[in-house]
């Protein structure tokens, strides 16, 4: 049964694996670096669908299936969704969930919400549940639309500005013996260091995944070098430099084992991405495309995954309010054995 | 543990207790039938706050902090918050959970979102944590004019519209015990009869409660006459009595045990809400401030409390989308011993 050590960690205590994890992209993630990880690229982002709002959901959808099958269930053996996405009253997922007639707990994290997912997913599948899905997504032209301006407008983009990564991944979490492993799961809390510019998002999530990562690193008694790669959600070029020295005043440096799934996703140089990939689908993806596979067979041991949220709106940011962020964390191993 | 029965209900084995609820509520609830039962009114629905959203987030944090007090511990205590609300972004919750420094876990379920963090705080509860909150909130004139108008508009409603509650309610669900108890949660599927009428969201939200309801039934041996008072969150008139016929057709007729929180929070002949009031602070407050000091005292012995949610945007709406429901169930027994 899973249980709490220290001020914020849950640990997994029976085996829980990542029985199956799938991810689809659009056309320009599909030309990224890990292009070949999609399981799906969609060449136009619209996914044969109409619109930008439901073609996010067919990514949630085709994300579902594909990892579904990958951990060799069906969808009725699926006994809870955990999902959730950027859009207004998180649409992506409620009518991908829609289809599936599986319990769906709805999440919103912002862009921590792949981490969220599958932190609830564990602790139910430590006990509670056999099979459950978590999925996030997220969608450029969606975003792009919801947040700044229409996408017609084509406005300028600041150095610090990040690309929503038109993406959807899911992974099975499953009551099961079968490496990946989730070992431990911790749930952020809601930082704020006063940073209100919607153009920089990176410089506001830094200090959540700064609060988390280091809560869990005390809380656990380890530190940066027992992982073979810490990973944060989307914080970018800016938000990684950042996360690297508050942690460094925290008493872990992260050394060169860390990564960021938004510097992972786009090739900065040639791809026009600025500060780097973000949005839900971003962590998501990276994750379920491109990291779990390494665990699975292997090439990767210990992976700490910490998803990252902007909590802010257009009418928060309107209103004068500054950007909280809140990161949740995945502890990964390629083994069944203890970390901790 | 807690523990899966049947297709979708959870059982909560260890004493898991709602130790503490509070509700808070503007000026017209606090002129309705239970008015008396809130612990703070705001007469000018601001609550101090320049803006209806600040207020939305200012009901959350007056809530919650009237819960911890009741339940005797001390924010620093709490292990986990459980929260959400109607607004784009979720921002009345996530503005609210950054000043507790308590590990934020958000969640967007629609109007289901209170029974959805009750019931993950149960499960947490039993086994992983000492003490979660559960916290839901709407605000009338956010809402309002986030979905619909702006609030100077003053559209005339149709007979099926609902009136969003100003309200908020918070609980604190402890491994302790306690009564009232947290006997089973019931995390229902997204429903969708294809009704696409926003103004009534009573007729989209029944399908739902309607499959939980008759799947917790059938999950759990029992029917409606083994409880003292089933409640749907906020079906109002037209889906109230939608919900009773399409439970006499599943077999199980609801009978004179059933009623509705968004007709319990209004005067509907006084108060010119129409069908009756809606909102995810409709349900919290109505079950936090009413139903559970009931529980607490005996009054009631068993509950199911079923909140319901409308699945849906105004992007989904302009795009064409039909209206999906999804109801989450809460049973909440007065005693210890067990009901199934």
């Amino acid at each position: 049964m899973a249980h709490k050590i220290g001020r914020q960690t849950i640990v997994i205590d029976s085996p829980v694996s990542v029985s199956g994890s799938a991810a689809v992209g659009g056309k320009k993630e599909g030309e990224g670096p890990i292009g070949a990880d999609f399981d799906f690229i969609n060449e136009d982002s619209r996914f044969g669908e109409k619109t930008w709002e439901k073609a996010e959901s067919k990514m949630q959808e085709l994300a579902s299936a594909a990892a579904v099958k990958k951990s060799g269930i069906t969808m009725p053996e699926v006994d809870f969704i955990f999902a959730g996405d950027l859009l207004n009253q998180c649409i992506a997922s409620a009518f991908s969930a829609r289809k599936t007639k599986v319990p769906y707990i709805g999440l919103y994290g912002a862009c921590s919400t792949f981490a969220e997912a599958v932190g609830l997913a564990a602790v139910f599948a430590d006990g509670t549940a056999k099979h459950c899905i978590a999925c996030a997504s997220s969608h450029f032209c969606s975003a792009e639309r919801q947040y700044r301006f229409p996408l017609e407008y084509g406005g300028q983009r600041p150095p610090s500005a990040q690309w929503t990564a038109t993406a959807a991944g899911a992974a099975v979490i499953s009551a099961k013996e079968k490496p990946p492993y989730v070992k431990a799961v911790c749930f952020g809390t809601v930082e704020d260091l006063g940073i209100n510019d919607q153009n920089n998002m990176g410089a506001a999530m830094a200090p959540a995944a700064a609060s988390t990562l280091s809560q869990f690193f005390r809380d656990t008694y380890t530190d940066p070098t027992d992982y073979d790669l810490i990973l944060t959600g989307d914080l970018g070029a800016v938000g990684a430099e950042l996360l690297q020295k508050l942690m460094e005043k925290e008493g872990f440096p992260l050394g060169k084992n860390y990564d960021d799934c938004g510097l992972m996703l786009f090739d900065r140089e040639k791809q026009q991405v600025e500060s780097g990939a973000s949005g839900c689908g971003c962590s998501a993806a990276v994750i379920s495309g491109h990291i779990l596979p390494k665990l699975r067979c292997g090439e990767l041991k210990k992976v700490l995954a910490v998803s990252t949220g902007a909590l802010m709106s257009p009418t928060s940011v309107q209103q004068g309010e500054t950007i909280p962020g809140v990161a949740h964390l995945v502890c990964f191993s390629s083994e069944k054995g203890g970390i901790f």
